[in-house]
């Protein structure tokens, strides 16, 4: 059957997370019974990153496979149909070879986080960004970043009910920049590898924040790294400023 | 009594719109219930931009009286305390003269209006930008803008209900670009007056849409402005898209 890839954006907030839980509301099973509206049969889709209770993506992808007629500009416009009033939009949909897998083909992800540094309640912003009362310094919040990039036991930055089978990842890209918007300073960060262990993301950038709060030396990541414990990570951050941007694969899809 | 004014920020959704109504939720009204609170008398503020239902604010401004002994930081801290869990915020206060008035000192209102242009349903920008699904051409529409910019009698452009004395004002400035998002292309107008008339942005915006869409020419919107008649205007766009960003005054309050 011909296979297609789906780029899904989504509102994380009303959803247990990407993936399917019986009776609860995932991005994963509102796609599978909008695909088994089109194509009256059990429908399994596998995605690229299993995102956490109120996360958000603009870019997760995740694949399917309909009978022969269907195009991708079809698909697209019938699941966005089925979809509402869900928060999730299909936002491209590409045909693709029979070998491509949303998951295993995937060689990188990138996840966004947003930190609004204000006093003033977020209020366009709410649910959409994690909200701080004070200033962050992104100088000091690049050099402790600088101590996580490479290839390292990340168990301190790792959930203890994680599954993957090592600790050891490469963090190839993790970047602290400042963006001046209309409602406040945010603090961004860019972070980018191959596979991510459970709540990495948010546990460097929870780490990191107490780093541009001043109440970290950003030579204390350095040492939260190497002690490989949990319990030396700092706070975790809430979900809701994260978003998974994008999922690089030896050939593009959506090219 | 000393005199602070208010920069404020606001979701329009749960809104009847700025302005006070009995028993329906309005901006004005949760801001004078907040100032109840911290000095117990009747407060009656006034606002540079009276905006309708739906309508968002960045920089909204009004101003208030109250008792000696309170600072600026306290205002906003204490009202953004009371404002909860109103999607409204203070982001700024300020003391000010006794002759600062947000209504009558005010030189210039700058009105943003967003539109998302994609066939894929807004997710995390749902209520905060008006989606069309087809692409609009910003050059036709700048021309067509461009008949608008200077003193003209608004009749076209005016709501019917409108109260202002006169339909004749000076539009100063009236921008349109395209925006690149994460989310797909957006086009902005940037407008600016001294004031302006009832539904005046919406009637541009819904028109100049048209005009994008290739379904008016650009000459058509100075043959509409020369009709001086409200049946010849264009579609009236919808609220949420529109943020009032901006109030000009002498002396900026909060320089």
């Amino acid at each position: 059957m011909p296979r297609f890839a789906l780029k899904i954006e989504y509102h994380g907030a009303p959803f247990v997370g990407w993936q399917r839980q019986p009776d609860l509301p995932s991005v994963q099973g509102a796609i599978e019974a909008a695909l088994a509206r089109l194509d009256k049969r059990e429908h399994t889709i596998s995605a690229a990153g299993r995102t956490d209770a109120g996360v958000h993506a603009m870019a997760q992808v995740a694949h399917c496979e309909m009978p022969e007629g269907w195009t991708a500009f079809r698909l697209s416009e019938a699941l966005n149909f089925h979809l509402k009033p869900n928060p999730i939009a299909i936002v491209d949909c590409a045909e693709v070879p029979s070998d491509f897998h949303a998951r295993f083909s995937a060689m990188e992800r990138r996840y966004l986080f947003r930190i609004l540094t204000r006093r003033a309640p977020a209020t366009h912003q709410a649910g959409l960004v994690w909200q701080v009362k004070h200033d962050l310094d992104v100088d000091l919040m690049q050099q402790g970043a600088n101590a996580l990039i490479g290839r390292h036991d990340f168990t301190t930055f790792r959930s203890t009910i994680c599954q993957a089978d090592s600790p050891v990842k490469t963090l190839d890209h993790l970047q602290v920049f400042q963006v001046q918007t209309q409602q406040g300073v945010e603090v961004h960060f860019d972070v980018r590898a191959r596979s991510f262990l459970h709540n990495q993301v948010r546990s460097f950038v929870g780490t990191l924040e107490r780093v541009g709060a001043g109440s970290w030396k950003p030579e204390a990541v350095s040492k939260a790294l190497s002690a490989r414990n949990r319990a030396a990570c700092g706070p975790v951050s809430p979900p809701q400023g994260l978003y998974l941007v994008g999922v690089g694969y030896p050939d593009d899809p959506f090219a």
